[in-house]
């Protein structure tokens, strides 16, 4: 499986009162990283739209292990650790691009992929194929 | 013309590294006290969607006065100062609960109406009668 | 242990495109509830504030059972399963507030105590024995 | 005086239920330009701490044209239309990349220059002459 290094910079709307980054906002950087990945593989929203092919999360389990700062630039490195059926399981976790040792959160993020009635359905296999590089 | 007084909390969410609230937020105080009033008055999300009247916010006018600060309680105040064809103007601002002649934020909100093909149409008549109390 | 019930309609800044509250969101509700719980108990802001007291998330796991849809009603409730030490751990949970059997998301969300350096400090007892009602 | 372009994808946190970007987070995107530009001429974060020079938005004014959509690539391109004591305005406006003729939202940003007790002071003279480039 390969592995997707997506950068980002924290901006103040990212930032709480405590001077770090709000919990809630690492789990919008890791779908970041996931979008980013899929538009780079060329399975992005378009080709969504055309499949009516969505995907939902459906579980997050995270770990905040250090906070982050106002305008410190970020990476989400993403794998994806299994792929069955209707669901993806990615292993994403977020470390600062100058020091990549230092490990800010790791998140197990669980998605579906959905129809445009919402109705689970399998993963198409040219997006499993695609991904699995 | 009415006055609606909407109140709300600031959670931790809505703070920036400064301790303030971050101004993109008040925004979002003042089109939730919007959809909290055509929800009192009956011409909610439900009404919208049967009658597939939607709104999109086209100008947005914001003096930031004072800083809001964490866990503080506040009211926004909404006026309807002009509606005229397809379009509402709202005059709305924002004050602390406890003193409420301390005004945080002011704006001038401007909406349009529109079907499901984002085309603009006639606000309701119900819609401005109702609202005109 | 007591259960905390704190209301909360969803707005159109908690939507995503697929017309569902973007997960993430859900995070910011549960911080919501924890908030005003302390809040209703004099153990708030202005207490954290005086005795130096801050609580950060370390640990965060989100079943995502339903999606929530805009202008809904919901209610987060709350209870503390764990207290120890410097960390507390709430389960917490996401509802329709017209048909309370339905659940749109289950959290188990740690926090831990800091002082102003971010240092882990032991809950407050005044704080585990108010909470413990 | 320069103009600064920043890229941007719109990501599904960007969206609301009507399938278009939430109107408040054109505010977020403005915001992000006004920093990265700080940051690419060096008076980016640290030398905003360093130096105890803040900066707090104080009056906004924006013109939503056309919608935003989900990931879609864009552009905020920022002039700084005056500068005086304390105060800057930005002129800025976001356009598709890919048809940067396309304008999506105009708007006109005044920030103020503040210290660490959020007094105005002079914006540093070091600071007018690196953005007048």
């Amino acid at each position: 499986m390969t592995e997707f290094i997506f950068p980002l910079r924290v901006y103040i709307e990212d930032t709480d009162y405590l001077g770090m980054v709000y919990h809630a906002n690492f789990l919008k950087y890791f779908e970041r990283a996931r979008s980013e990945w899929a538009e780079q593989i060329g399975l992005g929203m378009e080709w969504q739209k055309e499949n009516e092919v969505f995907f939902a999360v459906y579980f997050a389990q995270l770990d905040f292990i250090k906070p982050g700062r106002v305008h410190q630039e970020l990476e989400v490195v993403s794998r994806i650790s299994e792929m069955k059926g209707a669901s993806a399981s990615y292993d994403q976790f977020l470390r600062l691009k100058s020091s990549p040792e230092i490990i800010l959160c790791k998140g197990d993020i669980k998605i579906v992929c959905i129809d445009k009635n919402f109705k689970p359905r399998a993963i198409p296999k040219f997006f499993v194929q695609t991904i699995k590089g």
